[in-house]
């Protein structure tokens, strides 16, 4: 493929590398992360081929991004991805302060393939009960839940973020 | 710290390698994942040191554990963390299909710290206008956005996720 230069060349390039990604003991997903500059970084669903639950291709792209650029803020970033981010590769865009996400292939089309997200949206959506994945308080006594905190607010040499 | 057997203890140990983390130029979280027989797999916030905007305090014991397990499936592990999980962790967790999440401090006592995801938490909410981060789709041409998951159903030896 030649360089690509529009954002349709860069979907069709996260669909190419997701559609090779197979033949390598992949998912069938592929991302790239565009910087501003041009620079693209690439990220293929290496859940199985790593035993790595949070491989998805975007977040796979987001972490080489902020690798290669040599920061953890990506504004600015486009996020192409072959088809539409799960819950995790959306909130870990907006960590990342991607500006914008483009996908290919929705949710339908991956549910027909025999992924589907769909119980994870619901997870999020509000009032949802959470039944599938319990997530309780426990307050280990006194104030020391709040010891990180105070350490950190005492730290002359925290990087904020 | 003794060899801990109770939750209460996990909870304190996650707190315990927050606090530490703080001064190891980390952020201000920790987090624990304990597999059904026993094995605990510790991870800390390392976003601004590692320049890894995935690299929440959960996220990274989830990778731990999958590695140190040499599975991407956490089914019956348990995720302690020191602080209230976004919606990153928490969607984390899911893929990993951890059994139940605990927490000590909450998003309110995070936020008082600076550290506010409030805004993370209203974009999946129902009917959000994801004016913060557009994500839109793009179909180019044809049906190639559908080769990956062509590819993926002719594969015979594709692992089943």
């Amino acid at each position: 493929m030649d360089v690509p230069t529009t954002g349709r060349d860069y979907l069709s390039m996260a669909i190419e590398i997701a559609t090779t990604n197979v033949l390598n003991a992949g998912g069938p997903f592929g991302a790239l992360v565009v910087a501003p500059d041009g620079r693209t970084f690439e990220g293929v669903n290496r859940v199985t081929a790593s035993n790595d639950p949070t491989a998805h291709a975007e977040v796979v792209a987001i972490r080489a991004a902020a690798s290669g650029l040599g920061t953890f803020d990506l504004s600015g970033c486009t996020l192409y991805s072959s088809c539409e981010p799960c819950p995790m590769c959306l909130a870990s865009a907006l960590w990342a302060r991607i500006e914008r996400v483009v996908f290919a292939a929705d949710r339908h089309d991956a549910a027909h393939a025999g992924f589907d997200d769909a119980v994870f949206y619901d997870y999020f959506a509000q009032d949802a009960d959470r039944a599938l994945m319990p997530v309780v308080r426990e307050v280990p006594g006194a104030e020391a839940h709040l010891r990180p905190f105070r350490a950190w607010g005492e730290l002359e040499t925290r990087v904020d973020y």
